[in-house]
């Protein structure tokens, strides 16, 4: 996403209360930080933080924490965050940090909304679901996990199929027109999703989990 | 399919020395009617043979026996069928008697090229990868099998991933555009991707494994 700096971005990111300054601090502490045992969803990318947000409101006894890299992107998500919503934390920083934040067994699953496609076939490690990462998610998730993808990009979603596959994740309810499909009851947009439906483009998705009863 | 009626089929079945006319006799007795040990893959629905044909040619070390249920369609099959070929077999025959013609590890891998999408939701079983279908192929493979299919059909090839993921199939190869894909070099069109490829229309391919040393 190409942003426009925003000069107030640096600041509201030092003050919001929603804002985790020195994540690495709470590596295994995250309970603590949400005062519960509640199971925690993280988004890798969470952008102007829509899909995030509405899932805090609309699950209580779950806690999100929202990822994203760009200061100016992620400080909107802080800055339109209701000050009272306690389920919700943003983190401004990488994915392939992950590790660094959350110790093994601490999150249950990972949302993966929009990611860089990286079309250029040497930038494939570079892509949200190549093995490599496939395989530090589940150094972080430990025992069993759970990865829950959008993507307008058909090319991503071809090789993130392929890339589950391969790795051994068991996939389900795999759509390549999510907003036609039954799941669109239960779904809850991301900007991006918003952009693209309002053009008529099909929207992919899928649910990959292992460990999970099998 | 919809095919014109040809008079001179019922004679071409008849008398073609590479249609089995009791197909159900021959069952756990294929080595022995190839002469041979080579392994066995079949064809459900194979059309006019364009694709098992050229296989059978390509492939001269493996056995090839298309299934074809349309007595006009499998009749140009084996009227286009060199009589030298000696690893090709065809059986007029329905999908859903496969276990009447084969024993429990007799073949070792099935295509299914272009099947009937049959899109209405209600006749959802009848599609050749609903999970009753996969199941029923399971118990011809025996302990390890292969399925590789072909489709023009995005609703299709949706369902059988699902189905596939569902059945715990090992999913690979999965492509949304085979023309314009790596694995094209090997490609052996059938009648129907050719009609299909010059429209411009993406063909969709995945293989599909069990029990193959994992």
């Amino acid at each position: 996403m190409r942003v426009r700096k925003k000069p107030w971005a640096e600041q509201e990111l030092q003050t919001n209360s929603h804002v985790i300054k020195q994540p690495a601090e709470q590596r295994g502490k995250w309970q603590q930080y949400f005062g519960n045992h509640h199971p925690i969803y993280v988004e890798i990318g969470c952008g102007k933080g829509g899909f995030i947000t509405k899932n805090a409101l609309t699950y209580p006894h779950i806690n999100f924490i929202g990822l994203e890299r760009q200061k100016s992107v992620i400080a909107v998500a802080a800055r339109r965050t209701e000050k009272s919503l306690t389920n919700l934390a943003l983190i401004c920083d990488n994915a392939l940090n992950l590790s660094d934040f959350f110790q093994v067994g601490e999150i249950q699953r990972l949302y993966l909304n929009f990611s860089d496609p990286w079309p250029k076939k040497r930038y494939a490690k570079r892509r949200l679901t190549h093995r490599n990462f496939l395989q530090s998610y589940r150094q972080i998730f430990g025992e069993k996990g759970e990865i829950f993808l959008k993507t307008d990009n058909k090319a991503l979603f071809e090789f993130s199929l392929n890339e589950f596959c391969a790795d051994d994740w068991k996939l389900s309810h795999i759509c390549f027109d999510l907003h036609n499909s039954p799941y669109m009851e239960q779904n809850i947009m991301t900007e991006y999703e918003q952009k693209f439906s309002k053009l008529n483009m099909p929207i992919y998705r899928l649910e990959a989990r292992y460990g999970m009863g099998e």
